[in-house]
């Protein structure tokens, strides 16, 4: 970043560019894609000089402040090692520019249980090795956007969250960010920061995930598994099947 | 420790000084029981008032270098974020005091294909939460030593090794490691670190976790699951049963 060291990161590779521009939003250091001048791989070699494509110079617009400055603030109060929670929840709220709170999305169960299955069929590495972490984001309709899988489920999410970057989808109003594991802290934390407004995981959530979701609007659907889910948070955004139609259908606007 | 923060780590509380205990070994800044001459919780209070507990200071003997002075190299290149695989695996190299490799442990397939069914009956928060991983250690004949959660799997592992070195059972040998999610790079380097010989894991392991176990010698196992196992490194101590049973009932000694 501008020259030196900013972050490291275990990942698979594949799709770093996306992975740098979505832990870079996701993380409060840049606030729109013109915030990124230049991501492009350097040239860096392993002991017998082949390219080992594991380092991206990453070049910001002018005006955008220097994450160095602040560094050790930024990662080490937002990144799931907060002193307490409260400090986690405040650092979330000091650095977002906005929350999902007032999006009017609206989605049927019906059309939340289909999403593990779709997630799942996306899965194109996890077939083979059954290794990888997945996440993808939907529209309120169901319709892919991007799907991505890592060793890590964080990159994972940084990397589809980073795609909608680069599309032009921030904030990313109207979607659901679905993920395979659990629903940690830091996840609903990049969901907040890039504007998601549903985030719904296969596993368990934590204490202080559901805390943050429910401080910063969102919604949070957890343990989406066959047909049934538990939702923590933002329930007003999920609607029983009939309900879903009337609103689809052209019935009033919600507030 | 020794009055200055050294790290944060996101955990579930309770056996905090299990948890400090394993960590520091993990992580090869105390090399035994005595390099640690206190560990306590310090009077961190929230806005409140109210003692949060989430605060151990620890105090090192004499004589054990100060972790600060290399802070950045131990824990940059050690935990879950080399440049390079080799980069981590070198460092790991450099700051084990021994590896598991000439442990004489055998074990039976059909031993093994037990231990995660009793890990799932210690834990009992996963029971009301779904939400936590654990790690439990076993000896070879599969008696339970000890089992933990956590929020956090490399938290487990840390509870669990700092209980086995409370105990002054360091080097751990003759055990098994058995871990709820995938076996990464970074258990892997917590089993070396603690002297334990078999790690098993009821889901994946990383190429790179791989990599190591098969440089420190020790035996990884996979994908531990009803009848079936994949053992990637140190298959020489997996025996089926009938082999076992000869070890087990006085034929020779192993090299």
């Amino acid at each position: 970043m501008n020259g030196r060291a900013l972050a490291v990161t275990m990942r698979t590779p594949g799709d770093d560019v996306e992975l740098v521009h979505g832990f870079l939003l996701t993380e409060g250091v840049i606030g729109g894609r013109e915030d990124v001048l230049e991501a492009r791989y350097c040239d860096s070699r392993d002991a017998d000089g082949r390219h080992t494509f594991n380092v991206l110079d990453v070049l910001l617009a002018p005006g955008v402040p220097d994450p160095h400055a602040d560094v050790e603030r930024r990662f080490y109060t937002t990144s799931s090692c907060g002193v307490c929670g409260k400090a986690s929840l405040d650092a979330v709220r000091t650095i977002a520019r906005f929350t999902p709170g007032d999006d009017p999305v609206r989605l049927s169960t019906a059309e939340l249980v289909e999403l593990p299955q779709r997630l799942r069929a996306a899965q194109r590495v996890f077939d083979t090795t059954g290794g990888l972490h997945a996440a993808a984001l939907f529209t309120a309709d169901g319709e892919l956007l991007a799907a991505r899988e890592d060793v890590g489920r964080h990159n994972a999410v940084d990397k589809v969250l980073g795609r909608a970057l680069i599309e032009g989808r921030y904030p990313a109003r109207g979607t659901v960010l679905m993920v395979s594991g659990r629903a940690s802290f830091e996840l609903v934390q990049k969901a907040v920061m890039a504007g998601v407004p549903v985030l719904a995981a296969v596993s368990a959530p934590s204490s202080l995930a559901v805390d943050l979701a429910l401080t910063s609007g969102m919604t949070l659907v957890g343990f989406l598994r066959g047909e049934s889910m538990n939702v923590y948070a933002g329930a007003e955004r999920v609607l029983d099947a009939a309900a879903a139609a009337a609103v689809n259908g052209g019935g009033p606007d919600l507030p």
